[in-house]
């Protein structure tokens, strides 16, 4: 870069390093406040950085005398000593954002004052027992207990299942400042990284996160079976939430995805976020590059932040023994591509982040096909009874039959059974040109915006099915004629090729539902070379069979070989 | 990792500085032999470096001693300390490799013993410019006089044109240990990094590069209009040179395609090399990664070394003024989502390589676009005079219009202009099904592993040729029946709709092209945005039109719009 900026981030650790990963590329100086040796210093070879804690105000102070951006790596930072040191260095994000998040309860409360959807929650500084049965009547069991601070990968919360639960509560949190949260019944749980800049507020996609004992364990981007405008309104919730704060970076935003469809925020962090290492490998600029942008005013474009391909984490936590986790990078390096990040932290811990690793594909199945050998080898590590393996999630489909009528179905059989045999994922439905023509608008003008990529159409009579669709969607379409009770099928085979300029239907023979299939599979080859060698597998095989019967011919003679036909 | 190997590495350069990026990911600890705070050191802050010259032998002992394999990042270093070391401490690739390669008399030598194709080359040590003078009667001019050792980026390289350059060449080289190779009149420069492992020679994906000044400016891979059959043979061919060398680790392998498609060795580097950058973004393990894990013996897998996205790799030189590295890595980050790897290298000077840059895209064609902005700022940063801008590289095409007849032609018009419109790049030939079988085969058998993703087969009468067609590929192939002189049309469409079960022919209308070149966009908008986009402005256009003319209609009255219909 031509300036000659440097960065001073308080801590040091995983989130701290990967900051410097990106800011090393850049020749960008980071001096970190943190012990010898931590992770982040560990990369980062020169002599402005500071050895102490990120809570020690003296320290804070010098490391400001030496920068001229000021980050954070983590939230728990003393902000009385960044509101001092702000007036001589930039302090990014604010020290009155940091102020806010680190305090949840105050979080929640901020957010709700801009309008921004997140869980009902109740004070309970100073209320003791009585107050914790209060909000079981008020909420309802269970609700979550939470300390105010210093919370994080379920350290800090507990769950009150019911009030003989409560002095438990009590005794685990006693001490902190607790607040207590009605419990959210979600489906799913997502997240955000979103970016603040001098400009505006973007966002990174949207990705699902599953937690196991109350820590990360998995993100999915874009996150399994959840629609577009769902991930956009993730997207919108989250950047709004971030518009209520001041000040510029990323920010890490956390929600939930209830039953009904609608989104709550869980939380927010202030800076670089678990659930968006997958940035690094499926992005253009990575969360990490993106907060460094930020926080030095480089400028940031929307398509920087798209996802150029679907990314699955995993975190690679302390496990049963001090050398899970290396057995985990060694396991996955040897057995896979996924790229492997390994922090340099000392000592594994139970539960512990040691690292993470990322796998990206073309497709989201393809990329849990690919970790799902890496995921079974951690819960080994991790102890865990392996028991029945969880079934393979099911595959999106990447083609819809529909048919107009479910009279058409025993002609599609072998089609279907040909997309079987391919291994390609596929719907089934029933949608009539004139008995639903909404829901056929409905599904036609949806398809391109769901896993869908190819259409086969089968219909008989006027056969109106697929050039319908056709006209309502830019995927392309099949029409299977359908021979129905008059002309022979000639009425909707003239009918699916005869469409006007403009919508065409890729029409096969009558009743080919064979056909269409491999069509549809030809389509989908087209840009899938996996599929197309399967489908030359497949070619080959039905070659074989006609030089296995032409060889018998051969050696039978014409007689014969129509006897053993039975003829 | 769950070992604490340490790595020691001649040189720390970029090369060196990339290697570490990869290693500092893994926790593996890289001890570097180089100048305090050269780019490699930068980035790892331990106290296993040793300050020195990687040309020092006691400082390549010391380094020997503190390391568990010792690696190189420049191949111009001492082999005798190394053939000394090898003792006590695994060196890899091996001295003798080393010692053999950065000679490249001997390192041609080498390969031709091994049979592997070199340009021809003539020893020239001590004959003086009468042995330039026999070099050019046998090879004629313009030969290629090189320095044997410390040659790199077209330093101790001399063109000798003419008999006239003989004494211009001696001065310029004078004093080098010389050889002179015969000029190869290539097309095109490719090169493969190739991975020793102790099970095996594997290789990453071919790549083209192109030099400017004899550095290398930009690499593309795939290469540009090269059939995967050649970028195969380059594989083979480098992979077969590397074998004939002892050691494991990453090796360059420069190659000219020459303009028969043959090809033959340029040179070789026994270490990552700068046409292997590119495989930081486009694979999903790098050279680097490659590079620690073949002499670390760490599994490799071929699927590792995959090309997941084309990709394109810019250098950053030093060019006209002291800045113009880091405006180019500014402009770069400003405007593009090119991934930007800047060295840290002190002083800039023109020609020194600064950083780089890699830009992924889902097509070859989609990277050039994105990085032309950027070539024409470096150009501009060089100096260059603008001149006038090189036409856009001919893209290769993705569609075959193909006919049994030119008489076919005027049928296609329609479609073809729509593939203009839609800016789909397509090929247009006649191949006839009954008067060219053998090469509608030919053409048919070979698509897929073309450019090519989907064949339109135009024909008329017996209208075989989209059925044949079929046959042979696994591509989707769409059929246009073409109305001949009998029945209309009638013939060509059942003859294309009624294909056998396993061969699927795309039918559309009668003589409609149109719906034939819409079908093709509609299969390549299934996995590609950008074309459904274009496709999507374009169907609503022509609703816009008919809504349009349905409003003029409902202005003017039918009878008074039959009138302005000339009707």
């Amino acid at each position: 870069m031509a300036d000659n900026r440097k960065v001073g981030v308080l801590g040091g650790g995983q989130l701290g390093r990967m900051l410097i990963e990106a800011a090393n590329r850049l020749n960008i100086q980071v001096n970190v406040l943190d012990a010898a040796n931590s992770p982040a210093k560990q990369i980062s070879a020169h002599d402005g950085h500071i050895e102490g804690s990120f809570k020690d105000a003296a320290k804070v102070k010098e490391l400001a005398q030496k920068c001229d951006v000021v980050t954070v790596e983590i939230e728990h930072v003393d902000t009385q000593m960044l509101e001092e040191v702000a007036g001589q260095v930039v302090v990014e994000p604010s020290w009155k954002t940091l102020r806010v998040i680190k305090d949840k309860y105050a979080q929640k409360q901020h957010l709700k004052e801009h309008g921004v959807d997140v869980a009902e929650s109740i004070d309970l500084e100073g209320k003791g027992a009585d107050g914790l049965k209060e909000v079981g009547v008020k909420y309802g069991y269970p609700y979550m207990l939470k300390s105010k601070t210093e919370a994080y990968d379920g350290k800090g919360n507990f769950v009150v299942k019911s009030e003989g639960d409560i002095d438990a509560a009590i005794k685990a949190l006693g001490g902190r400042p607790l607040y207590a949260e009605k419990w959210a019944d979600f489906s799913m749980e997502l997240a955000v990284m979103v970016v603040k800049t001098k400009d505006g507020v973007l966002s990174f996609p949207t990705v699902e996160t599953v937690h196991e004992d109350s820590i990360c364990k998995l993100t999915y981007t874009p996150p399994r079976n959840v629609s577009s405008s769902i991930s956009q309104r993730a997207q919108d919730l989250a950047k709004k939430a971030i518009a209520a704060f001041e000040g510029k970076g990323v920010f890490g935003v956390e929600m939930f995805l209830l039953k009904d469809d609608s989104l709550l925020i869980n939380e927010i962090a202030p800076r670089p976020h678990n659930s968006g290492h997958y940035t690094i490998e499926a992005c253009p600029i990575s969360q990490y590059d993106a907060h460094l942008r930020a926080i030095l005013d480089i400028p940031i474009q929307p398509y920087m932040l798209r996802l150029k391909e679907p990314a699955i984490m995993l975190n690679i936590l302390g496990a049963a023994t001090p050398d899970s986790d290396k057995k985990v990078a060694q396991y996955a390096i040897e057995n896979s591509d996924a790229s492997v990040h390994m922090y340099g932290k000392g000592d594994s811990r139970p539960g512990r982040k040691m690292g993470h690793l990322t796998i990206t594909r073309p497709t989201l199945r393809e990329a849990e096909q690919a970790i799902q050998p890496l995921v079974d080898f951690v819960d080994e590590q991790k102890g865990n009874a392996l028991g029945p393996r969880s079934d393979d999630p099911e595959p999106e489909p990447l083609v819809a039959v529909i048919m107009g009528s479910d009279s058409d179905l025993p002609v599609l059989k072998a089609g279907l059974q040909i997309l079987e045999k391919l291994d390609i994922p596929f719907t089934t439905r029933i949608t009539s040109a004139h008995r639903t023509p909404d829901w056929l608008r409905t599904f036609s003008k949806t398809a391109s915006s769901t896993s869908l990529r190819v259409i086969i159409g089968a219909a008989g009579g006027a056969a109106h099915l697929p050039g319908m669709c056709a006209s309502w969607t830019t995927l392309p379409v099949i029409g299977l004629p359908v021979k129905a009770t008059h002309m022979d099928g000639w009425d909707s085979l003239v009918s699916m090729t005869q469409m006007p300029r403009g919508e065409p239907v890729a029409t096969v023979g009558i009743n080919n539902s064979t056909n269409a299939a491999l069509l549809a599979v030809r389509i989908l080859g087209a840009s899938d070379k996996g599929v197309r060698e399967r489908l030359r597998v497949w070619m080959e095989g039905n070659e074989k069979e006609v030089l296995r019967k032409d060889g018998e011919l051969l050696e039978k003679g014409w007689k014969q070989y129509l006897v053993s036909m039975g003829k």
